[in-house]
């Protein structure tokens, strides 16, 4: 997958948070898609149980701050951000995998406890 | 997976490279780990394999210079890095897994050219 493809899935990507619009979050997943938040954790499975956890985080008024330029390797991106809300920072590494329609199909985020301040 | 017990394993990983140790490199690794790098190429399979990956890297003085805390989630940690060279630095994201015995069981580094200067 070339690199500008999937540079411009995380700028859209940031740009959904800054909107908080799950249209643009719909459009950027696979209908099949997985999402493990926190990687590891029981995968949510398919558009509509991701976009319930886009909503949840669009709730809390999350915005993407990159940290870094993408990571782009493959059908992979992998990136680092802050992820900024009003009481609390999360600092996670995503790693997002994309199909050959340009669709993101297995979102891993990868955090813990000690990436919250 | 004990986040201190993930955290350890990149601190050993950076001192390897500080100390052009191969020998930490092996204790990392499980004998039938698996290297991607970047992800996305045909990977590297074995402990001798991934060895002589290491010792080329050594070979070019390469030191890392972590870029944030480590992401530790399940039995997995990312961590963003900067490896320094001679004449180039280059800035991956780096995601170990890491088995039941403590050991890296696959590693994955997502970078592309635009992650080189």
């Amino acid at each position: 997958m070339e690199t500008a493809a999937l540079q411009r899935i995380v700028d859209k990507y940031v740009e959904a948070f800054e909107k908080a619009d799950l249209n643009m979050i719909r459009q950027l997943y696979a209908e099949d898609a997985t999402l493990e938040d926190p990687a590891g954790s029981p995968a949510r499975h398919g558009i509509e149980e991701i976009l319930e956890f886009y909503k949840a985080g669009f709730a809390m008024g999350m915005k993407l701050k990159l940290d870094g330029k993408p990571r782009c390797a493959g059908n992979s991106v992998a990136f680092a951000f802050d992820g900024v809300m009003k009481k609390m920072t999360i600092s996670p590494i995503d790693v997002f995998e994309v199909n050959a329609n340009g669709k993101v199909q297995h979102m891993r985020a990868y955090w813990g406890p000690e990436n919250v301040s």
